[in-house]
């Protein structure tokens, strides 16, 4: 078995529609690397049992609006390969043989563990497999011995996780996992229409899946510079929570007029407004027509999943026909 | 899916020969079993890596002695399913989806794991799938939805724990997995030939495949009641490391001839030790026979698992169509 000189894998929760939030910091780049490399991208519902055990009806719904999301977004199922990990079975069996492997206090250590733990108390993250969820990332990435990795800076922790265990396996049964390097994704600015982090549950995003209609009255209501009190007040766009959007989607001709227009007051925040939501249509445009193919044809998400499970499954197979070798099972 | 009346499953770890102590403390009990009720025994060879992670080319040697042991020992695949942990991918899949309900301090508390982290110093007992050895347990049998556990008295609370987990999965998702009862092996008192406990690492193990010129010499070392200096000294079997062998394996009335001639003082050591030996030969003659067809045919033991491999991938699939359609997966 040869790896590719250059492949990738990622995955996401299927526990929500998607923002502008995950398109900036994270879809975009997928897409980009969909066309430099062979690429694997999955929706992780093992994953999701471990935060929302209680409730898993949820994660279901959500698995094929993952999927739309992401071919909404960019994503080419002629280009990449889009699964559903738990229709992949290997990597249950990678997490199995991984986890014998893995030392609990490297897991007790992973900082993530120990935020959430402390941060999130409306859920249960006491068990086994939310202490365990790096080793089950592990494995959803060795398994495809990719080359690269796509994370934001936060998530560098994990992927050395990733890479710690491969080597730990390397160690006691031969070389075998390549380490994965991380594809770092450009930071992007996307705040939240309140100007807090764009999130589910602070109720602030504009997702992927919203009209025009359903978000013009919310970005109207958004705080722009709090300094601003008047039209004729100059702005600063560099304090502007609206201003950063405007980064992402408006051309780079137009921002310099805003910038100009904001900054010497001649250009008020309500036209601004208004401005961002012609940006914002122009960017939802493809997605909303790719949107519109996928609702017309309730049989293609499933056809993209399934041929994209059979793709998986098979090099996922063969990594599996090495592990099992290298420990003599 | 219903459940069978009656059924139980059990496994051993594939780390060596089994010794008279395996026998008269599982294997008996098994062998009972499998003319009782429809029977599973795996050889679990995943749990070995738990322990054995480091050197795992002997689990794979150990598979087939362990299968040739059972089956000399008399279980018979014609009567019970005897299958290959690792060969029923299913295991790893339930594994996975219990570790996501079971909580870390379960785990933490479990008897044994905190014994075993202090007792054995020679093997690394730090890895994520040591402290989760009772969630795969807990996949092992409840994938079987069995009626009866053939347990010793020491492993009741990780019976317990397998219940445990069964209950709440069953909390969270709808009643589904049964309770499986303890099947409690008679306690047999089973000591090795230097009185302590008969272990593979005390080396003082009768073992299954062994003949009886290699036992011989053993036993003629072995101590007896420590206060017999002469044969003119009469005996007390009660505290006699010889005797518990001659009630397990020598008829009720030449117990008694025993038990008198010992204490009278006209049996000698020597003689009551060559009257073992005959006992032990006839009980071996059975085990060696069986073992002897095993080992005329070398292709019978993978036949053997293939078989039972297939009957126990049936079983775990179905279980696991009604586990994913609790989960909504």
């Amino acid at each position: 078995m040869t790896r590719p000189e250059s492949r990738t894998v990622s995955g996401m929760r299927p526990t929500g529609p998607l923002h502008l939030g995950h398109y900036f910091g994270v879809l975009k780049n997928w897409v980009e690397m969909q066309h430099e490399m062979e690429a694997y991208f999955f929706v992780a519902d093992w994953h999701a049992l471990t935060s929302d055990f209680a409730e898993p009806s949820r994660i279901k719904e959500f698995v094929p609006e993952l999927v739309k999301d992401w071919v909404a977004a960019g994503l080419d199922p002629e280009k990449c390969v889009i699964f559903q990990q738990s229709q992949v079975k290997e990597h249950a069996e990678l997490h199995l043989i991984l986890s014998m492997i893995t030392p609990v206090s490297w897991l007790e250590r992973n900082p993530t563990y120990k935020e959430q733990q402390q941060e999130i108390t409306t859920k249960d993250l006491g068990n086994y497999g939310f202490l365990g969820y790096p080793v089950l990332m592990a494995s959803d990435i060795l398994i495809y011995r990719p080359k690269w990795v796509p994370v934001g800076q936060d998530q560098l922790p994990h992927l050395e996780l990733t890479r710690e265990i491969g080597r730990r396996f390397n160690h006691f049964y031969g070389d075998f996992f390549p380490e994965p390097e991380a594809r770092l994704t450009p930071a992007a600015k996307c705040p939240g229409l309140d100007g807090r982090k764009m999130s589910k549950s602070y109720g602030n995003g504009i997702y992927l899946r919203d009209t025009i209609e359903e978000v013009a009255p919310k970005v109207r209501g958004m705080f722009t510079d709090p300094a601003r009190l008047r039209k004729s007040d100059p702005g600063n766009p560099d304090v502007c929570n609206l201003f950063p959007y405007h980064v992402l989607m408006t051309d780079a001709e137009k921002q310099a007029e805003i910038r100009e227009g904001c900054t010497s007051a001649k250009l008020g925040c309500v036209d601004c407004k208004k401005m961002f939501l012609e940006s914002l249509a122009r960017f939802f445009e493809p997605l909303h027509e790719r949107r519109r193919v996928l609702d017309a044809d309730p049989e293609r998400v499933r056809a993209i999943l399934e041929d994209g499970n059979t793709r998986a499954r098979r090099e996922a197979a063969a990594t599996m026909d090495g592990v099992r070798s290298r420990i003599h099972f």
